[in-house]
């Protein structure tokens, strides 16, 4: 075997056994003879390697890896027949959603490359795309639900290294990125679990607090924006450790900085800017500023990438709509990094960002019991799309509105006011 | 990616792109459109990924791989609960029984090192296999009833290569076993479909032959073996392309050496002695002697592994009993190598065999429309085990025998007579 990336590349063993601890303990606090359905690309397989063990020492059931191959990927694009792009391997995510009905815990390792296909036909990756969501989603809906404990963690491919720090030698290339995804996974201490129930206390007493505000809107201002956006009826703040409904309390994203909810989707008004760009299917889309009235999206430019920005906001109607609210303090330690990952994992946790599209229906008050009609009674958006967004940045203050008018700092000058 | 294995290691980039198109165009003569469902260990992937290619490039609908690593099984047995041993992944092998039903073709890539498990605890590997197998059935019933078209072929790891070849430096034990496969496989020439071609035909040659004569039993002789196996009611000699239920005639397994077809539980007479060793989940059986009365091992002796044969042979009442008969000629490619491949997809071919346990119902006449009962009551076998185990040798000499006793030249001197 030749996989084994950290005898060739400068990745810091102690820090990829951490990080597979935090990943079973913390991430999925898998319990004793629970399965675990894990996917990585091959590139990843030191820390799947690692994860696994770590899974098998805390008792877990049966550990079953699929992994994905960025060639196999591309050998697709580049040489299957036009019907092969609305093929979709439903048989196996209709196996994956009963094994999370039988309570299997989900692991994702996130790592690859987030240009490969930025040279394919877009067309074919478009209905590429369709065919999986369809397939898919009805094991996504345990997942968005929350029926079962998981989590997303990285390893620094070499392909996704070489997007992150081009021209730099892929050595050199490798070890920062281990080291960026090391220091926001909070691995770099000795006891990293620590670590981790003392950052999953700070959010908690973020949310904690703006849920017992309730606000009715929040108010962003800055260069460039000028922004009201309202929130759910009902919306419920989250961040850090949530509950499944199978009883087990779990990080569902490793890195995570953010506190979010659901805005609502009749009631955002004004004009906000982009504070980075946004990497969407390969493509950059850079300086976005748009306006809404009553929530919806009527004017959007961009410097760069404005007409994949145009595409995407003509997916459909909820498409032009906020479906998630997030805040981020700029002292966050990905942020303060200064890097641009080109995945989501990392980025949207680099500052406070919104998402047009998709809602969550877990951000509502007792939201699991909400069919899709309450939630769209009480504001939540709905769309194919799901796209993060960044607003947040060290020159932006924002407060919280009550149904009155009156005024509450949330944060200033990019920092918790609270 | 460091697991492009033909840059480090002698492999002929050539013959791996033959092998690939062999494997698509031979063994599985993959339909356009129709799906394909590969499994391959990780050290195999230079394969996979050109036979990925291969399949797209010959029109497949979707091309998904499931990648096992010998790692990760090993920490299963290493530090696995009690309690793990008894799972099996059922959510994807009623996905993959699903797969098949709606046609799709299965492609398995080997490559394991054979004594993988050969120091983990028995009575855990004996409890994983048997909970894996009953989780598999569905499944497996579609591969041996050719439900559907499905072929296997190998890939010269370095784990596998280090126990073909001990002692021998890394390299040159890959670059030799992937000779071997190569040669084996029949694509050391330019143009190997058309020798696959041939190499079909010769193998249908003997079966019509054999399938005409409609032996009652045969009688082997050679040293320490006189031996007589009475042939099923029925049975039809099967060896090389196969027609599967859904209309494509395919190659089950790349190298085939063999015809081969269903004996009479009931009526195998004599002593045999076996000409290799045998490979059993990782230990060497070797010097094995045995003595049939009326279908049913009644004596067995092993100069090495004897306790491993004695328990095998215990493990229910058709394990003492033949399942499959098979002819290969002495100066097959595979005997002439020389080797001991630990594993039976090369070993099987190196020699007439027999096999202990499960029949095949597809080598009866109008097999696929028999039941169980049936086939019993024309003499199949039935096992929880299938065990090829080798007894042709240069020095033996086999004759058909009709059911009044009169003798026909099959193979003398380990040759086809025919
Ligand atoms: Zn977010
Ligand atoms: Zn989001
Ligand atoms: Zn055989
Ligand atoms: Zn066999």
């Amino acid at each position: 075997m030749t996989t084994d990336l950290p005898e060739r590349f400068p990745i810091d063993a102690d820090k990829l056994d951490r990080l597979a601890e935090i990943a079973v303990k913390v991430g999925l606090r898998l319990e004793p003879g629970q399965d675990l359905f894990l996917t990585a690309p091959i590139a990843a397989l030191p820390l799947a390697r690692k994860i696994a063990e770590a899974a098998y020492k805390a008792g877990a059931g049966l550990v079953t890896p699929i992994f994905s191959d960025e060639a196999m990927t591309l050998a697709r694009f580049r040489y299957g027949s036009d019907a092969s792009f609305d093929r979709a391997p439903g048989w196996l995510y209709e196996g994956v959603g009963k094994a999370f009905a039988a309570n299997a815990a989900r692991l994702a390792i996130v790592g690859e490359d987030p240009m490969l296909l930025a040279e394919a036909d877009p067309a074919k990756t478009s209905r590429a795309n369709r065919a999986n969501a369809i397939a898919y989603k009805p094991a996504l809906e345990k997942i968005a639900g929350f029926d079962i404990n998981w989590t997303i963690v990285a390893f620094p491919t070499l392909s996704w290294a070489r997007r992150v720090f081009p021209g730099e030698p892929d050595d050199v290339a490798v070890g920062k990125l281990a080291d960026a995804i090391f220091s926001a996974s909070r691995v770099d201490g000795d006891d990293a679990v620590s670590a981790w129930r003392a950052h999953n206390l700070a959010l908690a007493q973020k949310t904690q607090w703006l849920n017992a505000r309730r606000f009715h809107a929040l108010h962003y201002s800055g260069p460039g924006t000028d922004l009201t956006i309202g929130l759910a009826d009902g919306h419920a703040w989250h961040g850090g450790a949530a509950a499944a409904k199978n009883g087990v309390t779990f990080n569902p994203n490793i890195p995570t900085e953010e506190v979010f909810t659901t805005p609502h989707a009749l009631r955002a008004e004004g004009r906000v800017a982009s504070t980075k760009p946004l990497s969407h299917q390969g493509t950059l889309i850079e300086g976005i500023e748009v306006r809404f009235e009553a929530g919806r999206i009527v004017e959007a430019r961009a410097t760069r990438g404005a007409d994949v920005l145009r595409t995407t906001l003509d997916t459909d109607e909820g498409a032009r709509r906020l479906g998630e609210v997030a805040l981020v303090p700029h002292s966050s330690p990905i942020s303060s990094s200064g890097l641009m990952f080109y995945n989501t994992l990392f980025d949207e946790n680099a500052a406070s960002h919104v998402a047009i599209g998709q809602c969550y229906s877990t951000c509502f008050v007792g939201g699991d019991r909400l069919g899709p009609d309450e939630i769209a009674a009480r504001g939540g958006n709905a769309s194919l799309i799901h796209i993060d967004w960044m607003i947040g940045s060290g020159s932006i203050d924002i407060d919280g509105l009550d149904a009155g008018g009156a005024r509450t700092p949330v944060m200033r000058g990019g920092e918790w006011a609270v």
